[in-house]
């Protein structure tokens, strides 16, 4: 139901061997990406994908390595004659900077949005996908996001029974619908059971730790989280430029009972994640080193 | 004494097989660019070197094909701690594009100096080497750039002895020093024979066959030019959108009497460009198609 692909793995520069980090999370015949740094159309293009489908983007912050991408992207979609509008939501700014890098893509056949997200939380609607937005703390305004497909309970069939309800009438009250009869109310609540577990992505990048990023990660089928550095004595470092190490995103992954980790981000300097991650399991055993073109395919559970 | 190498072929965007056209020419310890598209950095990268010994970035224009990856080179050099400036060089309005790109890249611990080109054809010394400018015909306004490194005469023993100056001097002569003496003037013309065959290299992309071209391209060892279409029936298209077929390339390249042609910058609908190149070499038989990476050192002939 969900269609998950880490696009690339890298923090600041893009690498012959690795993107930056980029994610595309494609539902129901849309697609929403999440940052575009230089070289996120390459990634995609690897992938065999169009980015033609992409119906938003959500960007975490503006350091270049997140958002360069985005002049070349809009070209490419407009050299495919992309009609469609797009979606542009990221913190404070966004419309700023997003004329700004279009000095060099000034001309699109298509429209562009933008969505100023405000406050340290917000919530809005995308094709039936839930979006939390929340702050975290990088050191210029940065927002994770959570993703949450919700799931409503099974019908109950007893219960619509008692009701004494005319069978016709059910599926309305299966959509969500009131049904008004013979001067009753009848509402979904009545025969519907407990709604049944959803499935949840939560996104973040380029930050330190913080409470925000527990709660809104919490049960969580898929974390994705920066780990900007594996060597443990690189702490000092990652407290200084505002990001984290593995261990730290692997307590958060603890913290917040996600169901899995991928951590992304990785410093220039690593050569490899993997040499890091045994210890990394210790603290949250289903972590995993996210590798460029990673993917996940989320279904909900029987 | 050149080291020549074309970064990426590709025009319009970056594919995951072919980086965007650029240019590294080295000489003498120095380095010049000419474009940075999206992902110039990687094929830098790529090709083991670092961009912190770029002196110059030349711009041809201001479509993103050919600039967007200007953001990230600057950070990445900045990350390297660079502290000596960096001049760019292009046509006018290159203080505003750059500006308005540095949206994501304001801090720098280097200077960035602009020299934007005035006129049809403008001439300026880079480290020893001459660069030429000389507008062509895109839909913006558009440069070609000739590097050229000229080579003295040879150091005539014969009219040295002849004119009867100590030997003692003779090397401040061939080092184009004037020398007085007795009340005598000696200049390096009385010593030194005509002037050798230097090196030069043209490169120009985006923009209709011009004369331009021919004459500034005259007698290039290397001359590196546009060919967006291999397919003869792409004429109308490549007039429609200023661009040119392999053939119009073939063309400039046998008037301006080059030794050697590269092609690049071609369309991203081209899966490969050398089914084309039997027809190519029959208008010029010493032309090649570009390939990502590929390199050529000129040396003086003997």
């Amino acid at each position: 139901m969900l269609d998950i692909c880490l696009l690339g793995t890298g923090g600041m520069m893009p690498l012959p061997y690795r993107y930056l980090t980029s994610l595309m999370v494609r539902y129901n015949g849309h697609s929403i990406l999440i940052d575009c740094g230089e070289g996120t159309q390459i990634a995609l293009r690897k992938k065999g994908w169009s980015p033609n489908p992409i119906d938003m983007i959500l960007f975490t912050h503006y350091h270049a390595d997140h958002i360069s991408g985005l002049p070349g992207m809009l070209l490419t979609m407009g050299n495919a004659d992309r009609t469609e509008p797009l979606l542009l939501v990221g913190p404070p700014g966004l419309t700023k900077v997003v004329n700004s890098l279009r000095i060099i893509a000034p001309e699109l056949p298509f429209e562009i949005k933008c969505k100023e997200i405000q406050g340290p939380e917000e919530s809005f609607d995308a094709f039936g996908l839930r979006i939390d937005a929340f702050k975290v703390n990088h050191n210029v305004t940065c927002y994770g996001y959570s993703m949450s497909l919700d799931r409503q309970g099974m019908f109950q069939v007893e219960k619509a029974e008692n009701l004494g309800l005319e069978k016709k009438y059910w599926g309305r009250l299966q959509k969500g619908e009131v049904v008004e009869l013979d001067g009753k109310t009848y509402t979904p609540d009545m025969v519907m059971g407990p709604a049944r577990k959803g499935l949840k992505v939560t996104y973040c990048t380029d930050t330190r730790p913080t409470d925000s990023i527990v709660e809104n990660a919490a049960g969580s089928d898929l974390f994705i989280c920066e780990g900007m550095y594996g060597e443990h004595d690189k702490l000092a470092k990652a407290k200084e430029h505002k990001h984290m190490t593995f261990y730290e995103a692997a307590t958060l992954a603890q913290k917040a009972q996600v169901k899995e980790m991928w951590l992304t981000h990785f410093s220039p300097s690593m050569k490899k994640p993997d040499p890091f991650m045994d210890d990394v399991k210790k603290i949250f055993p289903n972590a995993h080193a996210g590798k460029d073109g990673k993917t996940m395919e989320l279904d909900f559970s029987e």
